[in-house]
């Protein structure tokens, strides 16, 4: 496990093949690193030197006058040997490689890429890709992307991809949502890992404060031994949520083509999570979600649940997808029924789900934070999900303050939410995540982030 | 199978229970009635009489001077046996009966229940509900639930659920995208169903022309194997996709509560829409992606997948979900492979997923065209689904000509898409999805979608 403080949060960066046109990479990762606000010093790299964006340009990375942390490449992929050497000649600690067309694509690039194995074997050099899109980090205000991120939301959440995938435009997408906007403290990508590796990171992510949950998209673990010994003992203090795909045949062939990452037995790889306690999210939606879930919310303490659902027939769906994932129907108890119980007509039975449709007309402000505050104060549950039909007579202008007074009163026990409907849908919504009480697109959503953050919360310590 | 045209289609209405007081349900059913330009006469019945809404109400149905077709029942759940009485007495052809409290909650509610269902099987009277939100029919121009939807897109697709669902907040949130807005020619909701049924909708639905698929939520069947009959010979012309909760113990239990309905072993749910070959969708989503898919595209004549992609990630994510819902990944003909390999780099291969990304700083609007196009044309494969990142690079003017005329070229080939990113993606989705070609909002949505449809295509005819 290296330490990657050089490359996280260098002093100085250098961009070996920047350039003054856009839209070449060269162009447009060196201005989204000085748009980015980059505080250190920033060399471009050129040979015709001059001036790029306002930085003085080098014709060679050993022409730039002070020490450089971390350098970018973005060259033609026969040159990144070269320029490998130079960099450990100048002293430079990180290297990020962005070119494409080694392992994945065979021949040459198998040969170009064991030689780039090689160098980084035998030297201290910290070579991140190749064949990576790049990354963000807020440690070191370092946007260092192809993409212009108008805002970075930064948060508790460190990001790990094989793949250029939350450097690019997912991460564009998140960070352009008005709602529902995970913070993320840092995204790098490696590509083909000739160098820097997953366990390396959580070694990163476990000595930074700042960082409680990390997110990851694997396609090969170099070890998995080492890999699981390392995320289990991060995965005590902080939980580490991975997509893995290649679970199929086709996957797996389509993970080779695209990362040169060698097939494994997925059973290998499940087990390998398995015993480190770390969750194996279904895919990108469940990734952010699990990760919103845990960061936002305290974990819950066992698997019963307690769901107060606006509309019946969503109640029975989540009951199904209760089994499915592995939670239980939590118990309601008496004292909860008694709370309940004069909010609903007589003729509505207090159930888990609680139907709370029929109450409605009886004041939805009242009906909402009785109903949930109840269920939220019941010992005989681990966690309260509620299903709400955002409509005309579900409405209150209270929103905010009804779901700060509930998170106030009872601030160990999880709550997420699902909302439906049209308006006031989004005002719900903003009100509601802004207290850091996740709304999910889809019960199945809810309960699947709930089930992984039980399984957090029970993994071995 | 009984004849649901007074119902569906009614010459005249009329809502017992009416109320001039908002927002008392007999008042917010007229209002949306009125308001949605319902044409046939509309007959309040209130015991005070007068005008309520700029229509002269009566005191009972009894008073009503011209023919009813159908009434709509807002009453306590006590007066509902006597209003059916005289619902029959006045020669009125359908009865819709919104109030709730019956054998869902069991004790008087049972015995009310089974009042009512000896009333309806004694006369001929075609009784909806009890405790249903009501319905939408566009043949009917007909807006009978709680919610004013501001706008209603007409469309191929019948709805049927047993429970308020499509006629509340979910399809008040469909109704208000702006993109993605799925054309619903009817929505029925029968609550606890007494009367009409799954059985009785399919018959209306096979008879309109305008209805190409249909969608279902349904709890229990009243008759499964008259279910699988019918379903099965409206399935050979339109489709039929349902989403039947009760899978799992927490599930049935919770549907019992709700509706009243008998739990019924899975697997013979399973068996009776297999044998029917009926689509049995995941959830609420899948469900209505289904419905897309099969009624904006071509069916595909075979189980063969071809992906472009614009991300290597998504495409390895995508291949393992083509082989967990039974498609199968394509070849690429070597017609295609050539057609394709001039806008790749030299040492990117053509495969499936074929990798987008190095190529697009060659023209996104060429590369868009000429991958798709050649996947399209390629008789290899039997339905193409296109990942795309919407990201400035990516990005071109001519968006919805060149999907304009894709779409022209190869008229028979299902096409779907998933699109990624911030902005233009709004502008892709609208203008794509203007096309009726579907843009969802995962590969896992998009390819479930596919497969469904693929099923479709070679379901027992």
């Amino acid at each position: 496990m290296r330490d990657l403080t050089p490359l996280m949060e260098p002093r100085s960066v250098a961009v070996i093949g920047a350039s003054a046109t856009p839209p070449k990479p060269g162009y447009l990762l060196l201005k989204n690193i000085v748009d980015g606000g980059y505080p250190g010093a920033i060399y471009p790299i050129n040979p015709r030197g001059g001036s790029i964006l306002g930085h003085q340009a080098y014709p060679t990375i050993g022409d730039v006058p002070g020490p450089v942390d971390l350098a970018f490449v973005v060259l033609g992929r026969e040159a990144i040997p070269g320029v490998l050497r130079a960099c450990i000649a100048k002293g430079v600690k990180a290297a990020l490689i962005i070119t494409a067309g080694f392992r994945e694509v065979g021949g040459e690039g198998d040969r170009l890429q064991a030689e780039l194995e090689a160098i980084t074997r035998e030297s201290d050099l910290l070579v991140v890709g190749p064949n990576t899109i790049g990354m963000v980090s807020m440690p070191g205000r370092l946007v260092a992307s192809f993409v212009p991120f108008p805002t970075w939301t930064d948060g508790p959440v460190a990001l790990f991809a094989q793949t250029g995938l939350f450097g690019g435009a997912l991460m564009a997408e998140k960070m352009s949502q008005e709602v529902q906007r995970l913070g993320i403290a840092c995204s790098l990508a490696v590509g083909n890992k000739v160098g820097v590796d997953e366990v390396d990171y959580l070694g990163y992510a476990r000595q930074q404060p700042a960082i409680r949950a990390v997110g990851m998209y694997l396609e090969g673990l170099r070890d998995p031994r080492a890999f699981a010994q390392a995320a289990g003992e991060v995965n005590r203090e902080k939980p580490i949520v991975v997509v893995k795909p290649g679970r199929q045949p086709s996957g797996a062939r389509a993970s080779l083509a695209h990362t040169g990452s060698t097939p494994m037995e997925d059973a290998r790889v499940d087990a390998a999570l398995r015993d480190a306690g770390v969750h194996r999210a279904e895919d990108l939606e469940d990734l952010f979600a699990c990760l919103k879930m845990m960061t936002w919310q305290p974990l819950p303490r066992g698997r019963r649940i307690a769901i107060a659902t606006w509309t019946g027939a969503q109640g029975v769906i989540a009951m199904d997808q209760v089994d499915d994932y592995g939670l239980v129907p939590a118990e309601i108890s008496e004292a909860t029924r008694e709370r309940i119980a004069p909010h609903l007509p007589d003729w509505l039975p207090v159930l888990n789900p609680v139907d709370v449709w029929p109450a409605l007309d009886r004041g939805p402000r009242q009906v909402t934070d009785e109903t949930l505050g109840a269920l939220l104060a019941d010992p005989a549950n681990d966690m309260v999900l509620g299903m709400i039909l955002a409509v005309e007579g579900a409405d209150f202008p209270e929103v905010r303050a009804v779901f700060t007074s509930l998170r106030a009163r009872y601030p160990d026990k999880p709550l997420a939410l699902v909302i439906f409907g049209p308006e006031p849908k989004t005002r719900w919504v903003r009100e509601i995540e802004g207290l850091q009480i996740p709304v999910f697109p889809s019960t199945r959503t809810a309960i699947r982030a709930l089930a992984a953050a039980a399984s957090q919360a029970t993994a071995p310590r």
